[in-house]
């Protein structure tokens, strides 16, 4: 089958590789239809996080239809349309039932390497193997379009979890630093749920356009203070989501909430420690969220969210090509002319 | 000054009388900008909880500007913008302090003579007097228009709480039975904290239509059923609002409503007892609330809605005149040409 | 084995019938170490709610050891100590995952003929066959004492399901009314999670001195209000928690409760409806809240409390016996002679 | 009068100073009869945030009765018996409404200075004046028995607020670090509330023993994480309480927590910036809260939980004195040879 991989150089390349299966215990093979092209997969080409070796199969948001189940899989039939969570999990074990899926044990994150714990290939693929699949997996509503349901298997999930996390309530004013898929994301749930105002900071005016055409108001960074000072009489935003990841993007995200506010970091942090400024979170009360998110226990949610109406997540996508216009898609993304690009594999 | 009172003939009727004031202890007396006319309104005028004395001024929605202020009132000055609650409360006792405003042992209603507490005169009028001010008013920020804001005193407020005490959570198939102006700011608020569908269920096509252009789905009674059934696959709405107070309403919304959801009443109910079908309710293991609201504490939270576009409840307005046409007025909401009438007193 | 079943004069009886098994696909059969006579097994021998057919065998309530294992079934293995759920449940279907696992549609309930869904045979038994295994049955923790587990089968975690849905607050009075072990063990959860007061209303002198032992305020029907008064100033109880499931004890608990209470009724209604003071609930803002409850959701939570000492519900035992003696233990808790009995199978 | 004041070398002194009033415009004075030495009057002694000028006067916990009343003062009459809160609040600016009394503008710490704020004489004092007095003083019930409620302004408030903020469920494990006033109410408080296990970490065995005592696990800082794991079988905690404000024990917190965990420090901090491990923070998905505490908002929770018996917090207080010997007291606590010594003023 054909598949998107790194290259020895470190670069993504279409190659021809044996399919998966046949599925072991838990396990289903899936036919892919859509992949999507995700952040992460720009910080494993880049190795910003340690490289992924030559060979690797990237992407790890799909959607697609079952061709072969495994053994003790009954929930799940050949035929079924799905979505994936962008990580397994088994569903079972303490940490799925108690601190969510993320932290179970047998965690494997597609098409990263081992990034995120065990090598699991990744899905810009025309099969993909999955392993927990009943876990891993959510049946696809037939009135949930795929171009919306791809992004749920990790950029809506991802934004939701952070909204969540933060605890918005309807009313209140967010600003959100980071203007990528994810950001674009959390700003357009936040003004789902109610949501007062919503900034956009995000120094790419074309990013800034696609924000403010969603409702947000957008700002380049260097106004970000004066514009949540602006709608909120200088007092701060109640929230802020951090959704880019640097140690500059979080000191920023404490400068713009108010005191008692809550802060949600859910950008990969590009750095191992942040010097947080301690006496003030103590004086001002502050709540700092670190979020990952989890598209498992939120698919039935944002699902009937977008078959309502509520959410369109598609906004975000500019870009659909082939599985072996993957490398031109890549390059492009890498330079910001897209924000999102998917793959219609099947095509 | 002009008022609108109940005649002796039980109709209502411009009158000339004193105007309120000089202001005791924790009153201040505001000049009315626009007064709403309310269903209830029209429950006094027909005597549906008993009838209110000839002479009682009509009236319990008002925005308007302080003229004079009492003694030991501190945080309200002449000149400020107000919006009301259409109940008064002290703001202190346990009951302000743990089971909401409503239940306050100082509480009165204003223009609806003894029917929920003391009598205090209403607000159709050029000039009311507001006892407990500091707590029964809210400054009106200057971005929230004041049509919107005359929705803050009660219909508004009342449809949040409704929407509150249901816990609806996002996602949420909800059916909102009744499509007077409570019911349909119930479905907007429910659209607007990010409701999976919303369904409304009222047997005047006119208001269908509103509630159609508001983004819910418009159905007669006679098809509830079958249209909540269509969107959730037979389970049932997750939420009911029954936003009418009959009996037959209340029966309809534990119809409607799945197995595991929760209904919550908002109309004032027409009659004192309901058989409840006990044996349903337990093995569905439903949740009933009643609700009355409370446009004091949800005055923040609602103008911020109002100010960043999450809520705009004016599209219930379909009818402005002057405090002298309010006897015309009257006639077109009894016989339901209007949804919702607004005074313009100073006109 | 020896089982205690309906006999044809619709009394209790030991009999001996064929094994149980071998388990089909999700199924495994249990070895039963404990089962527990519960005040749902008297309602079934009276036909309170329709008569279970002779041969019925009894018991909803064990704790025991896996013996053999369906085909499926992975995350459990012979030897596994468990505790069960009154009911079975799928764990994946949408009742399981939105409403609760009793809305499973395959859902039965253990004991007690067709009386909530198709017959399943009881665990007052040597062996009792468990469908949907993984869902139904929870491992039990070795720090967990098994007569504590017992009752995670349902009175405590029916106890829970009340006070969790009453969302009683820490501080806040309750009201629980019945003695029974329900009741009783209502209280406990009620105090173990910081309530200010509990009162429990019970006619039975014996009852109300167990309540006393534990904390809780004890009075007989007739002084319940003057209690209830004398602790909150007249302004009744916070939460009521109605254990007892008559139309007499439903009204009580509404005029038990405070302006902007709740009720939480978690006995099994002895009618098929309930009239209720509409107007009183509507001005009162109250909320009426029916709860089966869910041992399944609530087991690792309950088993936490217990290994740490928040909670011990074994208080409530008050005869152990054999399965031999089972028909005489039921005589006595028919009579009220005991609180609960709890059948040592293996003995 | 007499009062605890700061001398010229930094100790504490008896002075006589000229008592405080008449009271302005929303201000009393209270009769102190029992007056709280904190930790807090210890690192103003040290300066360890700064010198407090010579002839401060300490203290900022105090039950007493109201003896003099200013203007627009209608809810608290001379005679009143009165618990404070350390800090004032207006209650009524948009701070107080929506991010807690802390965040006021108005906001005055008592006795310490200019460490929080505008400088306000402290209780430790015959008389004590209390600006902005509705909403800084709480009348306290006459089933709270003096010693509780001295509780109330400061050190038991905090610890609440520490749990709330934590987000603490029934069953959870928790861990306290630091067994001073506010760690051991923490540890009191989780146990109010249900916690599973609470661990309290302290280095001096004496405020282990109290620990012990009130049903918690106490370790020293050497043992804490195999305490902990011990305790959860290698997870970590699923709330972690920093109740002492160093460096090095908000890295321990960290540390001690589980994946997908929560820490809430309320020890005033140390140093002005921490060094967050943010990589693990982000992959283990935790919450950081930093909370000051509120008496005000959480008075009449707190005084029916003490009247009820779910809290009773005394047992913190180890030594009663005159307002004479305060300096030896002062003394005794700087050398950790009394946990909480309460000065009975009118003695």
């Amino acid at each position: 089958m054909k598949a998107v991989a790194v290259a020895s150089d470190g670069k993504p390349e279409v190659i021809e590789v044996a399919e998966p299966g046949p599925p072991g215990p838990g396990e289903v093979v899936v036919a892919v239809e859509l992949a999507g092209i995700c952040g992460t997969d720009l910080h494993v080409l880049r190795g910003d996080f340690g490289a992924a070796p030559p060979g690797t199969i990237l992407g790890h948001e799909f959607v697609g239809c079952i061709v072969a189940v495994g053994s003790g899989v009954t929930r799940l039939l050949a035929g079924d349309r799905v979505v994936n969570s962008d990580y397994t999990a088994c569903g079972h074990c303490r940490w799925c039932r108690r601190a969510g899926h993320w932290h179970c044990d047998e965690r494997r994150f597609f098409g990263t390497g081992e990034l995120f714990g065990p090598a699991q290939a990744g899905a810009q693929a025309e099969r993909v193997l999955v392993p927990n699949a009943e876990t891993t997996l959510s049946l696809l509503d037939p009135r949930c379009p795929p171009e919306a349901a791809i992004l749920l298997s990790d950029n809506l999930a991802t934004a939701w979890s952070a909204v969540e996390r933060a605890r918005l309530e309807p009313g209140e004013v967010v600003a959100v630093i980071g203007g990528g898929p994810v950001g674009l994301l959390s700003a357009h749930c936040a003004l789902a749920v109610g949501a007062g105002s919503v900034v956009v900071v995000e120094p790419n005016p074309a990013r800034r356009s696609v924000a403010a055409s969603q409702g947000a108001v957008a700002t380049d960074p260097d106004n970000a203070r004066a514009t949540v000072d602006g709608l909120t009489g200088g007092d701060g935003a109640d929230v802020v989501i951090e959704a880019v990841g640097l140690i500059a993007t979080l000191d920023s995200a404490v400068d713009l909430v108010r005191r008692g506010g809550r802060v949600a970091s859910v950008g990969v942090p590009s750095a191992g420690t942040w010097t947080v400024p301690v006496a003030k979170a103590f004086s001002d009360e502050l709540t700092l969220s670190f979020v990952v998110g989890n598209p498992i226990s939120t698919n039935d949610r944002l699902q009937r969210m977008v078959i309502g109406g509520a959410l369109d997540p598609t906004f975000v996508i500019d870009g659909r090509t082939t599985l072996a216009e993957a490398p031109t898609a890549y390059e492009a993304a890498m330079a910001q002319r897209h924000l999102k690009v998917v793959l219609e594999v099947g095509r």
